[in-house]
Protein backbone atom coordinates (compact mmCIF):
# COMPACT_ATOMS: atom_id res chain seq x y z
CA UNK A 1 0.00 0.00 0.00
CA UNK A 2 1.80 3.71 -1.06
CA UNK A 3 1.48 5.94 1.57
CA UNK A 4 0.18 9.76 0.54
CA UNK A 5 0.19 12.75 1.75
CA UNK A 6 0.85 15.34 -1.04
CA UNK A 7 -2.22 17.10 -2.52
CA UNK A 8 -0.38 17.09 -5.60
CA UNK A 9 -0.30 13.25 -5.73
CA UNK A 10 -2.10 11.97 -9.01
CA UNK A 11 -4.90 9.94 -7.06
CA UNK A 12 -5.62 12.77 -4.90
CA UNK A 13 -5.89 14.95 -7.65
CA UNK A 14 -8.26 12.66 -9.13
CA UNK A 15 -10.50 12.01 -6.54
CA UNK A 16 -10.63 15.39 -5.63
CA UNK A 17 -12.12 16.13 -9.92
CA UNK A 18 -14.73 13.74 -8.98
CA UNK A 19 -16.37 16.48 -7.18
CA UNK A 20 -17.11 18.36 -10.01
CA UNK A 21 -19.46 16.54 -12.68
CA UNK A 22 -17.21 17.41 -15.43
CA UNK A 23 -14.34 15.63 -13.54
CA UNK A 24 -16.99 12.80 -13.10
CA UNK A 25 -17.76 12.86 -17.26
CA UNK A 26 -14.18 12.46 -18.68
CA UNK A 27 -13.24 9.68 -16.70
CA UNK A 28 -16.02 7.63 -15.82
CA UNK A 29 -15.61 7.22 -12.04
CA UNK A 30 -17.27 8.35 -8.94
CA UNK A 31 -16.32 8.29 -4.93
CA UNK A 32 -18.13 6.08 -2.37
CA UNK A 33 -17.38 7.21 1.49
CA UNK A 34 -17.36 4.83 4.75
CA UNK A 35 -16.76 0.93 5.23
CA UNK A 36 -20.05 0.15 5.39
CA UNK A 37 -20.91 1.80 1.95
CA UNK A 38 -18.09 0.53 0.41
CA UNK A 39 -18.30 -3.13 1.71
CA UNK A 40 -21.92 -2.83 0.26
CA UNK A 41 -20.11 -1.96 -3.22
CA UNK A 42 -17.79 -5.22 -2.80
CA UNK A 43 -21.05 -7.47 -1.86
CA UNK A 44 -23.30 -6.36 -4.80
CA UNK A 45 -19.74 -7.15 -7.11
CA UNK A 46 -18.56 -3.33 -8.00
CA UNK A 47 -15.26 -3.38 -9.02
CA UNK A 48 -13.07 -0.64 -7.26
CA UNK A 49 -10.86 1.50 -9.67
CA UNK A 50 -9.07 3.01 -6.31
CA UNK A 51 -9.19 2.30 -2.46
CA UNK A 52 -8.10 5.57 -0.27
CA UNK A 53 -7.93 4.72 3.75
CA UNK A 54 -7.22 6.97 6.54
CA UNK A 55 -3.10 6.14 7.76
CA UNK A 56 -4.59 6.43 11.40
CA UNK A 57 -7.43 3.90 10.74
CA UNK A 58 -5.70 1.09 7.85
CA UNK A 59 -5.42 -1.51 10.65
CA UNK A 60 -8.98 -1.91 11.61
CA UNK A 61 -9.88 -5.26 10.57
CA UNK A 62 -12.95 -4.02 8.35
CA UNK A 63 -10.54 -1.43 6.63
CA UNK A 64 -7.75 -4.04 6.40
CA UNK A 65 -9.83 -6.51 4.12
CA UNK A 66 -11.78 -4.06 2.05
CA UNK A 67 -7.89 -3.24 1.25
CA UNK A 68 -7.38 -6.64 0.34
CA UNK A 69 -10.41 -7.40 -1.67
CA UNK A 70 -9.29 -3.72 -3.55
CA UNK A 71 -6.03 -4.77 -4.33
CA UNK A 72 -6.92 -8.51 -5.42
CA UNK A 73 -9.38 -6.63 -7.88
CA UNK A 74 -6.59 -4.54 -9.17
CA UNK A 75 -7.30 -1.15 -7.94
CA UNK A 76 -5.01 1.05 -6.39
CA UNK A 77 -4.98 0.98 -3.07
CA UNK A 78 -3.38 4.00 -0.55
CA UNK A 79 -3.05 4.96 2.74
CA UNK A 80 -3.78 8.58 3.52
CA UNK A 81 -2.38 10.72 6.17
CA UNK A 82 -5.59 12.14 8.79
CA UNK A 83 -4.96 15.72 6.95
CA UNK A 84 -5.75 14.86 3.76
CA UNK A 85 -8.42 12.03 4.24
CA UNK A 86 -9.93 15.15 6.08
CA UNK A 87 -10.14 17.42 3.04
CA UNK A 88 -11.28 15.00 1.23
CA UNK A 89 -14.52 13.66 2.97
CA UNK A 90 -17.65 14.79 4.29
CA UNK A 91 -17.06 17.78 7.15
CA UNK A 92 -19.92 16.64 8.93
CA UNK A 93 -19.52 12.53 9.34
CA UNK A 94 -15.75 12.35 8.00
CA UNK A 95 -14.96 8.79 6.86
CA UNK A 96 -12.05 6.60 7.01
CA UNK A 97 -12.16 4.97 3.83
CA UNK A 98 -13.01 6.33 0.20
CA UNK A 99 -13.82 4.29 -3.14
CA UNK A 100 -13.56 4.97 -6.39
CA UNK A 101 -16.00 2.76 -8.74
CA UNK A 102 -16.94 3.27 -12.16
CA UNK A 103 -19.99 4.73 -13.24
CA UNK A 104 -22.36 1.72 -13.84
CA UNK A 105 -26.04 2.02 -14.89
CA UNK A 106 -28.48 -0.58 -15.92
CA UNK A 107 -29.49 -0.97 -19.13
CA UNK A 108 -32.90 -0.43 -20.18
CA UNK A 109 -33.60 -4.15 -21.16
CA UNK A 110 -33.76 -5.13 -17.16
CA UNK A 111 -37.17 -3.23 -16.70
CA UNK A 112 -39.84 -6.17 -17.41
CA UNK A 113 -43.43 -6.26 -15.65
CA UNK A 114 -42.34 -9.03 -14.30
CA UNK A 115 -44.95 -9.93 -10.98
CA UNK A 116 -44.39 -7.75 -8.37
CA UNK A 117 -42.00 -5.16 -10.05
CA UNK A 118 -42.24 -1.62 -8.67
CA UNK A 119 -40.11 1.10 -10.57
CA UNK A 120 -40.64 4.27 -10.00
CA UNK A 121 -39.20 6.75 -13.22
CA UNK A 122 -38.21 10.25 -11.98
CA UNK A 123 -38.71 12.71 -14.89
CA UNK A 124 -35.87 15.58 -14.25
CA UNK A 125 -35.36 15.35 -10.55
CA UNK A 126 -32.89 18.33 -9.81
CA UNK A 127 -31.92 17.60 -5.96
CA UNK A 128 -29.14 15.02 -5.56
CA UNK A 129 -30.41 14.13 -2.22
CA UNK A 130 -33.51 13.82 -2.99
CA UNK A 131 -32.51 11.36 -5.85
CA UNK A 132 -29.85 9.10 -3.22
CA UNK A 133 -33.12 8.98 -1.07
CA UNK A 134 -35.30 7.80 -3.96
CA UNK A 135 -32.61 5.25 -4.34
CA UNK A 136 -32.31 4.09 -0.83
CA UNK A 137 -36.06 4.09 -0.17
CA UNK A 138 -36.28 2.17 -3.13
CA UNK A 139 -33.85 -0.31 -1.55
CA UNK A 140 -35.42 -0.28 1.83
CA UNK A 141 -39.15 -0.98 0.12
CA UNK A 142 -37.61 -4.04 -2.31
CA UNK A 143 -38.78 -2.14 -5.35
CA UNK A 144 -37.35 -3.37 -8.35
CA UNK A 145 -35.14 0.08 -9.39
CA UNK A 146 -35.04 3.85 -10.34
CA UNK A 147 -35.55 4.97 -14.32
CA UNK A 148 -34.20 8.60 -14.40
CA UNK A 149 -36.01 10.23 -17.40
CA UNK A 150 -34.69 13.52 -19.44
CA UNK A 151 -32.03 16.18 -17.85
CA UNK A 152 -31.57 14.92 -14.20
CA UNK A 153 -29.21 15.92 -12.11
CA UNK A 154 -26.05 12.98 -11.42
CA UNK A 155 -26.65 10.12 -9.60
CA UNK A 156 -23.06 9.34 -9.23
CA UNK A 157 -22.56 13.06 -7.62
CA UNK A 158 -20.98 12.68 -3.93
CA UNK A 159 -24.86 14.06 -2.39
CA UNK A 160 -26.68 11.54 -4.43
CA UNK A 161 -24.25 8.80 -3.53
CA UNK A 162 -24.03 9.84 0.31
CA UNK A 163 -28.01 9.81 0.20
CA UNK A 164 -28.17 6.54 -1.00
CA UNK A 165 -26.21 5.05 1.88
CA UNK A 166 -25.00 1.93 0.03
CA UNK A 167 -27.89 1.55 -1.80
CA UNK A 168 -26.37 2.92 -5.16
CA UNK A 169 -24.69 -0.52 -5.62
CA UNK A 170 -27.60 -2.53 -5.00
CA UNK A 171 -30.48 -0.69 -7.09
CA UNK A 172 -30.63 -0.67 -10.49
CA UNK A 173 -30.68 2.47 -12.10
CA UNK A 174 -32.03 3.37 -15.43
CA UNK A 175 -31.49 6.19 -17.71
CA UNK A 176 -33.30 7.17 -20.91
CA UNK A 177 -34.58 10.03 -22.70
CA UNK A 178 -38.41 11.22 -22.80
CA UNK A 179 -38.84 9.05 -26.06
CA UNK A 180 -37.88 5.98 -24.50
CA UNK A 181 -40.21 6.50 -21.25
CA UNK A 182 -43.20 7.22 -23.48
CA UNK A 183 -42.87 3.78 -25.56
CA UNK A 184 -42.22 2.43 -22.11
CA UNK A 185 -44.84 3.41 -20.34
CA UNK A 186 -47.48 3.53 -23.43
CA UNK A 187 -46.63 -0.57 -24.01
CA UNK A 188 -46.27 -1.37 -20.35
CA UNK A 189 -48.72 -4.28 -20.03
CA UNK A 190 -48.85 -3.40 -16.15
CA UNK A 191 -50.66 -0.27 -14.02
CA UNK A 192 -48.64 3.18 -14.78
CA UNK A 193 -49.63 5.47 -11.63
CA UNK A 194 -48.49 9.23 -12.04
CA UNK A 195 -48.50 11.25 -9.24
CA UNK A 196 -50.21 14.60 -10.23
CA UNK A 197 -51.14 17.43 -7.09
CA UNK A 198 -54.19 18.08 -9.28
CA UNK A 199 -55.61 14.33 -9.72
CA UNK A 200 -58.81 12.78 -8.14
CA UNK A 201 -57.76 9.70 -7.28
CA UNK A 202 -56.37 8.81 -3.62
CA UNK A 203 -53.31 7.34 -4.06
CA UNK A 204 -54.55 4.51 -1.33
CA UNK A 205 -57.56 3.49 -3.26
CA UNK A 206 -55.70 1.77 -6.27
CA UNK A 207 -54.82 -1.97 -6.38
CA UNK A 208 -51.17 -2.14 -7.44
CA UNK A 209 -51.20 -6.26 -7.88
CA UNK A 210 -49.95 -5.70 -11.65
CA UNK A 211 -46.07 -5.34 -12.25
CA UNK A 212 -46.15 -1.47 -12.01
CA UNK A 213 -44.70 2.26 -12.50
CA UNK A 214 -44.89 4.99 -10.69
CA UNK A 215 -44.08 8.24 -12.30
CA UNK A 216 -42.89 11.19 -10.54
CA UNK A 217 -42.12 14.23 -11.60
CA UNK A 218 -39.43 17.14 -11.11
CA UNK A 219 -39.40 19.60 -7.62
CA UNK A 220 -42.02 22.47 -8.32
CA UNK A 221 -43.63 21.68 -11.52
CA UNK A 222 -44.18 17.55 -11.29
CA UNK A 223 -44.53 15.89 -13.84
CA UNK A 224 -44.57 16.87 -17.67
CA UNK A 225 -47.97 16.57 -19.63
CA UNK A 226 -46.74 14.47 -22.42
CA UNK A 227 -45.34 11.78 -19.82
CA UNK A 228 -48.84 11.88 -17.60
CA UNK A 229 -51.12 11.54 -20.27
CA UNK A 230 -49.38 8.03 -20.56
CA UNK A 231 -50.50 7.00 -17.15
CA UNK A 232 -53.20 4.85 -16.53
CA UNK A 233 -54.39 6.44 -13.31
CA UNK A 234 -53.48 10.10 -11.82
CA UNK A 235 -53.29 9.84 -8.16
CA UNK A 236 -52.27 11.91 -5.52
CA UNK A 237 -51.43 12.37 -2.06
CA UNK A 238 -54.14 13.80 0.63
CA UNK A 239 -52.90 16.41 2.00
CA UNK A 240 -54.76 18.67 4.86
CA UNK A 241 -55.19 22.42 5.35
CA UNK A 242 -53.32 24.90 3.60
CA UNK A 243 -50.12 23.13 2.58
CA UNK A 244 -49.98 22.06 -1.35
CA UNK A 245 -47.03 19.78 -1.56
CA UNK A 246 -44.80 17.56 -0.20
CA UNK A 247 -40.77 16.98 -0.93
CA UNK A 248 -40.17 14.62 -3.83
CA UNK A 249 -38.30 11.72 -2.02
CA UNK A 250 -41.01 12.39 0.56
CA UNK A 251 -44.36 11.75 -2.11
CA UNK A 252 -42.03 8.95 -4.04
CA UNK A 253 -41.91 7.04 -0.58
CA UNK A 254 -45.19 7.32 0.48
CA UNK A 255 -46.23 6.25 -3.31
CA UNK A 256 -43.51 3.27 -3.08
CA UNK A 257 -44.52 2.02 0.32
CA UNK A 258 -48.58 2.43 -0.71
CA UNK A 259 -47.56 -0.05 -4.06
CA UNK A 260 -45.49 -2.66 -2.07
CA UNK A 261 -48.03 -2.81 1.01
CA UNK A 262 -49.37 -6.25 -0.19
CA UNK A 263 -45.98 -7.55 0.03
CA UNK A 264 -43.87 -6.21 2.52
CA UNK B 1 -37.84 52.02 0.91
CA UNK B 2 -34.10 52.35 0.88
CA UNK B 3 -31.84 51.31 -2.01
CA UNK B 4 -28.91 49.32 -0.84
CA UNK B 5 -26.01 47.99 -3.06
CA UNK B 6 -23.02 48.02 -0.36
CA UNK B 7 -22.20 44.39 1.29
CA UNK B 8 -21.07 47.33 4.42
CA UNK B 9 -24.95 47.97 5.08
CA UNK B 10 -25.23 47.25 8.72
CA UNK B 11 -29.11 45.20 7.38
CA UNK B 12 -26.56 43.00 4.50
CA UNK B 13 -24.44 42.46 7.43
CA UNK B 14 -27.28 41.40 9.79
CA UNK B 15 -28.69 38.90 7.21
CA UNK B 16 -25.16 37.30 6.54
CA UNK B 17 -24.99 36.87 10.07
CA UNK B 18 -27.83 34.82 10.34
CA UNK B 19 -25.96 32.16 7.69
CA UNK B 20 -24.64 31.29 11.35
CA UNK B 21 -25.76 29.64 14.58
CA UNK B 22 -23.71 32.08 16.36
CA UNK B 23 -25.39 35.02 15.11
CA UNK B 24 -28.85 33.41 14.96
CA UNK B 25 -28.34 33.17 18.79
CA UNK B 26 -27.63 36.80 19.61
CA UNK B 27 -29.94 38.32 17.43
CA UNK B 28 -32.80 35.91 17.64
CA UNK B 29 -33.57 36.24 14.26
CA UNK B 30 -33.75 34.08 10.87
CA UNK B 31 -33.92 34.38 7.26
CA UNK B 32 -36.43 32.95 5.25
CA UNK B 33 -36.48 33.01 1.42
CA UNK B 34 -39.33 33.29 -1.31
CA UNK B 35 -42.29 35.19 -2.21
CA UNK B 36 -44.40 32.20 -1.77
CA UNK B 37 -42.59 31.50 1.75
CA UNK B 38 -42.68 35.27 3.39
CA UNK B 39 -46.38 35.23 1.85
CA UNK B 40 -47.22 32.31 3.96
CA UNK B 41 -45.90 33.75 7.10
CA UNK B 42 -47.61 36.59 6.63
CA UNK B 43 -50.78 34.99 6.51
CA UNK B 44 -49.62 32.76 9.79
CA UNK B 45 -49.55 36.11 11.43
CA UNK B 46 -45.42 36.26 12.32
CA UNK B 47 -44.27 39.87 12.13
CA UNK B 48 -40.95 41.01 9.97
CA UNK B 49 -38.34 42.77 11.51
CA UNK B 50 -36.73 43.34 7.90
CA UNK B 51 -37.78 42.88 4.16
CA UNK B 52 -34.82 42.58 1.24
CA UNK B 53 -36.50 42.96 -2.25
CA UNK B 54 -34.36 42.34 -4.93
CA UNK B 55 -34.92 45.92 -7.16
CA UNK B 56 -34.91 44.72 -10.69
CA UNK B 57 -37.89 42.44 -9.44
CA UNK B 58 -39.49 45.54 -6.99
CA UNK B 59 -42.14 45.92 -8.81
CA UNK B 60 -43.86 42.64 -9.59
CA UNK B 61 -47.26 42.99 -7.58
CA UNK B 62 -46.65 40.14 -4.78
CA UNK B 63 -43.23 41.56 -3.44
CA UNK B 64 -45.33 45.43 -3.70
CA UNK B 65 -47.55 43.81 -1.86
CA UNK B 66 -45.42 42.24 0.47
CA UNK B 67 -43.51 45.23 0.84
CA UNK B 68 -46.30 47.11 1.91
CA UNK B 69 -47.89 44.73 4.50
CA UNK B 70 -43.87 44.94 6.37
CA UNK B 71 -43.68 48.32 6.47
CA UNK B 72 -47.36 48.71 7.95
CA UNK B 73 -45.56 46.25 10.18
CA UNK B 74 -42.83 48.27 11.28
CA UNK B 75 -39.71 46.28 9.57
CA UNK B 76 -37.30 47.60 7.59
CA UNK B 77 -37.50 47.55 4.17
CA UNK B 78 -34.94 47.72 1.30
CA UNK B 79 -34.30 47.17 -2.14
CA UNK B 80 -31.06 45.37 -3.03
CA UNK B 81 -29.39 46.03 -5.84
CA UNK B 82 -29.04 41.96 -7.51
CA UNK B 83 -25.77 41.25 -7.63
CA UNK B 84 -25.94 41.85 -3.91
CA UNK B 85 -29.13 40.21 -3.44
CA UNK B 86 -27.58 37.04 -5.69
CA UNK B 87 -24.99 36.64 -2.69
CA UNK B 88 -27.33 36.42 0.13
CA UNK B 89 -30.07 34.06 -1.54
CA UNK B 90 -29.51 30.05 -2.17
CA UNK B 91 -27.70 29.88 -5.55
CA UNK B 92 -29.44 27.01 -7.11
CA UNK B 93 -33.00 28.40 -6.46
CA UNK B 94 -32.24 32.09 -6.10
CA UNK B 95 -34.94 33.92 -4.92
CA UNK B 96 -35.99 37.51 -5.40
CA UNK B 97 -37.09 38.38 -1.87
CA UNK B 98 -35.60 37.89 1.95
CA UNK B 99 -37.48 38.23 5.24
CA UNK B 100 -36.21 38.39 8.46
CA UNK B 101 -38.48 37.35 11.33
CA UNK B 102 -37.86 36.71 14.95
CA UNK B 103 -37.40 33.24 16.25
CA UNK B 104 -40.47 31.75 17.43
CA UNK B 105 -41.16 28.26 19.10
CA UNK B 106 -44.06 27.29 20.55
CA UNK B 107 -45.09 26.30 24.22
CA UNK B 108 -44.75 23.22 25.69
CA UNK B 109 -48.40 23.40 26.64
CA UNK B 110 -50.07 23.61 23.12
CA UNK B 111 -48.71 19.93 23.57
CA UNK B 112 -52.43 18.32 24.52
CA UNK B 113 -54.12 14.78 23.89
CA UNK B 114 -56.92 16.61 21.66
CA UNK B 115 -58.73 14.14 19.72
CA UNK B 116 -57.05 13.36 15.96
CA UNK B 117 -53.46 14.99 17.73
CA UNK B 118 -50.31 13.47 16.15
CA UNK B 119 -47.32 15.16 17.34
CA UNK B 120 -44.03 14.22 16.75
CA UNK B 121 -40.99 13.79 18.69
CA UNK B 122 -37.74 14.25 17.41
CA UNK B 123 -35.21 13.32 19.94
CA UNK B 124 -31.50 14.89 18.84
CA UNK B 125 -31.95 15.41 14.86
CA UNK B 126 -28.95 16.23 13.40
CA UNK B 127 -29.70 16.92 9.64
CA UNK B 128 -31.34 20.42 8.85
CA UNK B 129 -33.06 19.42 5.94
CA UNK B 130 -34.32 16.44 7.45
CA UNK B 131 -35.55 18.05 10.34
CA UNK B 132 -37.07 20.92 7.55
CA UNK B 133 -38.74 18.16 5.68
CA UNK B 134 -40.46 16.31 8.39
CA UNK B 135 -41.81 19.86 9.71
CA UNK B 136 -43.26 20.00 5.59
CA UNK B 137 -44.44 16.73 6.01
CA UNK B 138 -46.39 17.32 9.78
CA UNK B 139 -48.07 20.08 7.50
CA UNK B 140 -48.93 18.22 4.46
CA UNK B 141 -50.50 15.87 6.75
CA UNK B 142 -52.26 17.80 9.19
CA UNK B 143 -50.34 16.47 11.96
CA UNK B 144 -50.04 18.63 15.16
CA UNK B 145 -46.43 19.67 15.28
CA UNK B 146 -43.06 18.90 15.67
CA UNK B 147 -41.28 18.64 19.75
CA UNK B 148 -37.78 18.69 19.11
CA UNK B 149 -35.88 17.01 22.24
CA UNK B 150 -32.19 17.60 23.93
CA UNK B 151 -29.68 18.94 21.27
CA UNK B 152 -30.60 18.94 17.78
CA UNK B 153 -29.74 20.74 14.40
CA UNK B 154 -31.18 24.56 14.69
CA UNK B 155 -35.01 24.67 13.47
CA UNK B 156 -34.29 28.59 12.10
CA UNK B 157 -30.84 27.64 10.10
CA UNK B 158 -31.36 28.31 6.48
CA UNK B 159 -31.03 25.03 5.30
CA UNK B 160 -33.68 23.65 7.54
CA UNK B 161 -36.23 26.99 6.75
CA UNK B 162 -35.62 26.32 2.93
CA UNK B 163 -36.61 22.52 3.72
CA UNK B 164 -39.84 23.43 5.14
CA UNK B 165 -40.74 25.51 2.32
CA UNK B 166 -42.93 28.03 4.76
CA UNK B 167 -44.34 25.59 6.64
CA UNK B 168 -42.53 26.07 9.52
CA UNK B 169 -44.58 29.42 9.99
CA UNK B 170 -47.82 27.02 10.06
CA UNK B 171 -46.46 24.13 12.23
CA UNK B 172 -45.91 24.43 16.05
CA UNK B 173 -42.07 23.81 16.64
CA UNK B 174 -41.40 23.03 20.62
CA UNK B 175 -38.61 22.32 22.22
CA UNK B 176 -37.82 20.86 25.31
CA UNK B 177 -35.21 18.56 27.48
CA UNK B 178 -34.81 15.03 27.82
CA UNK B 179 -36.38 15.23 31.37
CA UNK B 180 -39.46 17.20 30.11
CA UNK B 181 -39.62 14.73 27.38
CA UNK B 182 -40.30 11.59 29.51
CA UNK B 183 -42.43 13.85 31.46
CA UNK B 184 -44.67 14.28 28.62
CA UNK B 185 -44.51 10.72 27.62
CA UNK B 186 -44.75 8.67 30.78
CA UNK B 187 -48.17 11.14 31.28
CA UNK B 188 -49.54 11.04 27.83
CA UNK B 189 -52.86 9.52 28.46
CA UNK B 190 -53.57 8.71 23.81
CA UNK B 191 -50.93 5.90 22.32
CA UNK B 192 -47.14 6.61 22.54
CA UNK B 193 -45.05 4.76 19.02
CA UNK B 194 -41.54 4.57 19.36
CA UNK B 195 -40.06 3.94 15.83
CA UNK B 196 -37.49 1.26 16.49
CA UNK B 197 -35.41 -0.83 14.17
CA UNK B 198 -35.87 -3.99 16.51
CA UNK B 199 -38.90 -3.55 16.98
CA UNK B 200 -41.34 -6.71 16.14
CA UNK B 201 -44.60 -5.06 15.64
CA UNK B 202 -45.57 -3.60 12.00
CA UNK B 203 -46.17 0.14 11.91
CA UNK B 204 -49.43 -0.42 10.14
CA UNK B 205 -50.84 -2.60 12.72
CA UNK B 206 -51.02 0.09 15.41
CA UNK B 207 -54.90 1.60 16.12
CA UNK B 208 -53.96 5.48 15.75
CA UNK B 209 -56.93 6.34 16.75
CA UNK B 210 -56.07 7.86 20.27
CA UNK B 211 -53.99 10.95 20.63
CA UNK B 212 -50.53 10.33 19.77
CA UNK B 213 -46.98 11.10 19.84
CA UNK B 214 -44.76 9.31 17.31
CA UNK B 215 -40.99 9.37 18.88
CA UNK B 216 -38.51 9.12 16.13
CA UNK B 217 -34.83 9.14 16.83
CA UNK B 218 -31.77 10.77 15.68
CA UNK B 219 -30.07 9.77 12.16
CA UNK B 220 -28.01 6.67 12.85
CA UNK B 221 -28.38 5.81 16.67
CA UNK B 222 -31.77 6.18 16.50
CA UNK B 223 -34.13 6.67 19.95
CA UNK B 224 -32.46 6.59 22.67
CA UNK B 225 -33.30 3.63 25.38
CA UNK B 226 -34.57 6.11 28.15
CA UNK B 227 -37.27 7.68 25.55
CA UNK B 228 -37.98 4.02 23.57
CA UNK B 229 -38.44 2.32 27.10
CA UNK B 230 -41.73 4.94 27.73
CA UNK B 231 -43.38 4.31 24.53
CA UNK B 232 -46.74 2.04 24.87
CA UNK B 233 -45.72 0.34 21.73
CA UNK B 234 -42.59 0.19 19.50
CA UNK B 235 -42.77 -0.15 15.93
CA UNK B 236 -41.15 -1.19 12.88
CA UNK B 237 -41.44 0.08 9.58
CA UNK B 238 -40.88 -3.53 7.26
CA UNK B 239 -38.14 -3.54 4.40
CA UNK B 240 -37.49 -5.61 2.38
CA UNK B 241 -33.17 -7.72 1.48
CA UNK B 242 -30.32 -6.24 2.40
CA UNK B 243 -31.38 -2.88 3.49
CA UNK B 244 -31.51 -1.99 7.08
CA UNK B 245 -32.60 1.83 7.32
CA UNK B 246 -34.57 4.42 6.17
CA UNK B 247 -33.63 8.36 5.71
CA UNK B 248 -35.00 9.81 9.03
CA UNK B 249 -37.35 12.10 7.82
CA UNK B 250 -38.65 9.21 5.39
CA UNK B 251 -39.45 6.88 8.14
CA UNK B 252 -41.56 9.77 9.67
CA UNK B 253 -43.25 10.69 6.75
CA UNK B 254 -44.50 6.69 6.48
CA UNK B 255 -45.63 6.80 10.23
CA UNK B 256 -47.00 10.54 10.10
CA UNK B 257 -49.25 9.39 6.99
CA UNK B 258 -49.59 5.94 8.19
CA UNK B 259 -51.08 7.40 11.89
CA UNK B 260 -53.65 9.99 10.08
CA UNK B 261 -54.35 7.26 7.72
CA UNK B 262 -57.90 7.45 8.38
CA UNK B 263 -58.36 11.27 9.04
CA UNK B 264 -56.81 12.16 5.24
Amino acid sequence: MKDLSSAQNPLIKLVRSLDDRKGRRESGLFVAEGAKVVATARDQGWAPHALLIDQAAADRPILASLARWAAAAGAEVAAVSTPLMERLVAKDNPQAVLGVFHQQTAEPAVVQPTPGAVWVVLEEVRDPGNLGTIVRTVDAAGASGVILVGTTCDPFSTDAVRATMGSLFAVPVVRIGLEAALALTTSWPGLVVASHLQAAVDFRTVDYTPPTLLLMGREGPGLSDTLAATAGVRVRIPMAGGADSLNLAIASALMIYEARRARL
